[in-house]
């Protein structure tokens, strides 16, 4: 692995040596749903391989036009990465704004992609088909993306299923870019993603996905009344306590089984199934394993909470970690592309 | 006027207090159609106001992808307004790619325009009717125009009339962001069109108007054999040498009045209409008009193509003058928004 503060421009990776690139959009409190989708992953992806996580507050702007919001829940996400285990001696989480060098390369990239890719974007057409005018930053999302994962020459990038066609933008500029201006010594990897367990669909309390847009949402750092009032409002069917149950087809259970170990989540089964185990008694457990499994998390959010300027810090190095990637990165881009500086 | 170097951000300017911005796109040599459509007004107005004139090698990538020709192309620009009179001690002439901020301003920007503005976009709808696939630097041209703009405080924009619609864009934007972020304190000036005189529609060598897509343009810096021959190729009627003619209705003529003062101007009108003065007369004519009105910017051209290091001085110093501008503009634009930055 190349390291981190190499200041070569990165090249082609092998596919072994991955250089992990992953954005974290900070659009309020993360949830369950974010947890085992991806911010486990992502924990458990920095401590092997060259790492950067950037807080996409970029992204953010195509929805949010708050200052406030935009930048609480920036340094919300890092405090939640770093009460969740992540490591800034381990790798990069810095704000992508602190790269404004992104939004450069964007520009780049869309003279080498036709329009009408974007005009096929999911999230855009699912707005269009709303009946909704999206801006202009919805539908250029994927070029910035595009843009966040090769300029630190990304070459594994973990992301849910539903991202697949965003990788597949970013591995066609990719391409197109390296056969334009340098077919001989390719600058960028083909990015390959690294699509999160299918596992992962997270119910919310209301049965579906798991979302902030449906309001259905467990928050990592809910407690108290809170997180019990919205674990005792999860939906179940109304089979009475003494009746045998299907632990396959309870929300209630789907959570258990994300949060316990193999032989606990058995044993629950088995009560299921046997009968007089209610719903009730699967909440109370399910409360007791995120209470649990959030524990040391929740104690290390709250310490640092009273430490913003250590929280900026880690965000500083972070930044500093991904510019000395960048900078040689642009520097041949430039060269490459014919975009002189004279200073 | 605001001093050039002041470290203030701009603030709205008064319609007799303007701020000039205009790109100069570098697609090659310079021709007459350029000069009478925009750089003799440029020229102009830089020694009236504070001016910042930016050589648009961003904008050049939607069309050229070979790095050769957006580098010598930008540094040719340059050598030919020096040579044409641009004077650094009075305004700012520079490398669009010198300040990458206006990168960032776009993506700031899109977040504040329905993508539906950019699809009626004059110049992206020819080449989709015309069955192209335009690129998606071209779909979104007119938000870095817009950030162009804007990030110098622009009030004043001289853009020939086909350029309203982007211009309206800017000024879109600049009302939205406004209102968005600063409602009482208005960040962004409206910018105002200065449409440049119709009478300098220039007709190329076919009669058409002068265009480099119509490969019908004569060079401003054209001379010897090349320059003859493309005024000898003219296109005018048949009429023989001793009929009178009609000027108004002359290519040839078109082009004389372009050059000739008044008196002369009326002295070969006066020769058209009598009969006896063949168009080879008149080519005869423009050909010296052209060589007598261009002689010492030819003779200035030849001296500074041996100076390529003050070339790149003047370049350097207007960069530093621009961002002086920018740099307290985007500060406050990033503070609006909510971007923060760790360092």
């Amino acid at each position: 692995m190349e390291p981190p503060d190499s200041t070569s421009p990165p090249t082609p990776q092998a596919p072994d040596d991955p250089v992990v690139v992953s954005g974290i959009q900070p659009s309020g409190r993360l949830h369950l749903g974010n947890y085992f989708g991806a911010i486990r992953q992502h924990i458990e992806l920095h401590k092997q391989h060259d790492a950067f996580y950037f807080i996409a507050n970029y992204h953010a702007m195509t929805s949010v036009d708050d200052p406030d919001r935009i930048r609480e829940h920036a340094l919300d996400v890092a405090l939640d990465y770093l009460a969740l285990g992540f490591d800034p001696e381990e790798a990069a989480l810095f704000l992508q704004s602190d790269v404004p060098e992104v939004t450069e390369l964007t520009w780049i990239f869309f003279n080498h992609l036709p329009t009408s890719r974007l005009q096929k974007g999911v999230a855009y057409k699912e707005k269009v088909d709303a009946g909704l005018t999206p801006n202009a930053g919805l539908f250029n999302y994927p070029v910035l993306q595009a843009a966040d994962i090769l300029i630190y020459g990304g070459s594994r990038v973990p992301v849910g299923s539903d991202q697949k066609q965003n990788i597949e933008i970013a591995r066609d500029i990719a391409r197109r870019f390296n056969k334009t201006y340098c077919p001989d010594d390719p600058l960028f990897p083909i990015p390959e993603p690294h699509i999160l367990d299918d596992v992962a669909v997270v119910p919310g309390v209301d049965g579906r996905k798991m979302s902030k847009s449906y309001d259905n949402t467990i928050g990592i750092f809910d407690d108290g009344d809170e997180l019990q009032e919205k674990v005792m409002s999860i939906v179940t069917d109304s089979d009475p306590l003494d009746a045998p149950k299907d632990p396959e087809t309870c929300n209630v259970f789907a959570l258990i089984d994300l949060f316990a170990d193999e032989e606990k989540t058995k044993e629950i089964a088995q009560k299921y199934r046997e009968g007089g185990y209610g719903y009730g008694h699967a909440k109370q457990e399910l409360l007791g394993l995120i209470e649990e499994h959030f524990a040391e998390a929740r104690d290390k959010r709250e310490e640092l909470k009273q430490r913003p300027d250590y929280v900026r810090d880690v965000l500083r190095e972070g930044a500093k970690r991904a510019r000395k990637r960048v900078e040689p990165m642009m520097e041949r881009v430039r060269e490459l592309t014919g975009l002189v500086r004279t200073h």
